[in-house]
């Protein structure tokens, strides 16, 4: 591109656009709800240093991460003060490194080969990841209490639990979320009464107001938001959409536009067009269906997302907007492993 | 990565790997098929001019393309004797800049509007781009002789037709896909008496047999496969897999492996592990269902993808092997767009 874009009308599309807006809304709704420490942002939702220095700016210092990868980007861009690995990874050498120079990191840690290899690596600071629920990674209830005594024996720091109930983010009510959710902290409240220390971790955008167990709650979602969480009772809005362009128009009732299976993480099914149906996608295509004369080649058309973190994942950039006016741009420099 | 890897087992996952007996075996297979320039190999498949220049080594020297990114890029690495833009796109001042370097480029043109656009941007080849029942790209038959005369009358050289018919791709028998395939391309020959020129381009992975009309067809997935192709009767084997790390083990049955849904297309459903039953995806993770001892931290799993095009796009090379060991990178160098 040869100048920066001062307007949406001058974006290449696809283009991935965030309503500064509403995003402002998000964080200082969570700001409110989830004061400094009480948050630990999730950067595999938006895989952003830029973005997160947003985060930031609202009060939030703490961080959890998903890869390696991000952990390095946010010790690159300098927001080390307390980054949380929080699952199980393969390679801890390369966190290890970043330990040596001075990075604050801790990992999840939920059996003794991760234990061993996190300490192979060099890391010094672990939460006990406990199961709670979700089948992914975690140890028995149970067990935490033998793993933080092994890792202490080590000479690691043993900083608390975490326990991720990721299976209970869509359960459809307030009421019987927290019902859920009340069950699923139970098992890591007993496995934090055997391990100890301060932090204990869990939640996500679904669960972040009815998690009064957990003092420090992993949301990420909640300050772009996708079309699947807005099915929750939750306050934050769509801030994130992709911004496509109509490349064709077809008489017998459809419009193209050029974002399509490449534009937009797929798991939750399609996207969302606002005024009308969307009919399918393609690798680089989405069909809409139109009124004779509602679409025109080169119209723009913004699309919502029904999950965020593949989405974001899968571009280069955010573009900022004020409506139609660009006003900044935070690189995806989190992506890849 | 401090050095390049000789070995699968000193890969970094998630890792896309390409087992380049298969890709070899797949190639020479469509190579015998449709020789020279009766393949125009599709490079959204698989975006990497790396991968490309295989197919050039295999005879096939014209290729297409889905944006305006990857015609660039095909630019950049000199495999630019006779591209083809299958779709439309917003912006044609991008390609005509590459015209007026030497670059030979040919665009798809569905309606008046498309073609205006590429006269001004500096375009000078077309296909007339018929929709032959795919409600996607493509003018109705009957307006293309008249798109063709308006071409010609701006001084283009309108070089024949093109028409995907993508919506029997998947049709299950090769006779009834054959039947079907044969009314599509009455429609697109249809065009061709009326807007003449050498080309009739159309067909892909699925119908690359069964269209004896087309004198092109733009396949691409057949290089790769991926386990949707896979279920028809086609010859192609599936190359591509994406090579994961196990992180956890539950002893209630199940694995944790470090891909997940930012490293596979989804939007065919889950990857699939020939060794047993994949229960679902996270954004990093995958969790099978294992037997005791099955599967150790560390172990080593290969996945293979429900849709091979847009799991390519999530990552920045392939890495070729033979059996374990590591003979080639190809980068993914026609990302974005």
């Amino acid at each position: 591109m040869d100048h920066t874009p001062t307007s949406i009308d001058q974006l290449p599309t696809p283009a991935l656009v965030v309503e500064k807006s509403i995003f402002d809304r998000n964080v200082a709704l969570m700001a409110e709800a989830r004061p400094g420490a009480a948050l630990r942002p999730h950067v595999k939702a938006f895989k952003s240093t830029s973005l997160a220095k947003q985060l930031v700016d609202a009060g939030h210092h703490r961080f959890c991460a998903a890869t390696a990868g991000e952990i390095e980007g946010m010790v690159r861009a300098g927001l080390d003060s307390d980054l949380l690995l929080a699952n199980e990874i393969i390679d801890y050498v390369r966190l290890g490194r970043l330990v040596d120079g001075g990075a604050n990191i801790t990992v999840a840690v939920d059996s003794e080969d991760v234990l061993n290899a996190v300490i192979d690596g060099g890391v010094r600071r672990v939460l006990i990841d406990v199961e709670v629920g979700l089948p992914r990674c975690g140890c028995d209830p149970e067990d935490a209490g033998r793993l933080a005594e092994l890792a202490r024996a080590e000479g690691l720091d043993v900083r608390g639990v975490m326990g991720y109930e990721g299976h209970l983010m869509m359960v459809p009510t307030q009421e019987r979320r927290a019902e859920k959710v009340e069950a699923a902290m139970a098992l890591l409240l007993r496995a934090h009464a055997d391990v100890g220390g301060d932090i204990v971790s869990a939640g996500g955008t679904g669960t972040y107001a009815v998690n009064t167990w957990a003092n420090e709650i992993q949301a990420g979602s909640y300050c772009l938001m996708d079309t699947q969480y807005a099915t929750l009772e939750i306050p934050f809005e769509q801030a994130l959409s992709v911004l496509s362009s109509v490349v064709s128009v077809s008489p017998k009732g459809w419009a193209v536009v050029d974002a399509g299976l490449k534009s937009f993480g797929m798991d939750h099914g399609n996207p969302t067009w606002p005024d009308g149906e969307l009919r399918f996608c393609s690798d680089e295509h989405a069909t809409l269906s139109v009124e004779p004369g509602q679409l025109r080649f080169g119209d723009r058309v913004r699309l919502q997302t029904a999950h965020v973190d593949p989405t974001i994942a899968k571009h280069e950039r955010m573009w900022v907007v004020d409506g139609s006016e660009v006003i900044d741009q935070w690189p995806i420099d989190l992506r890849h492993w």
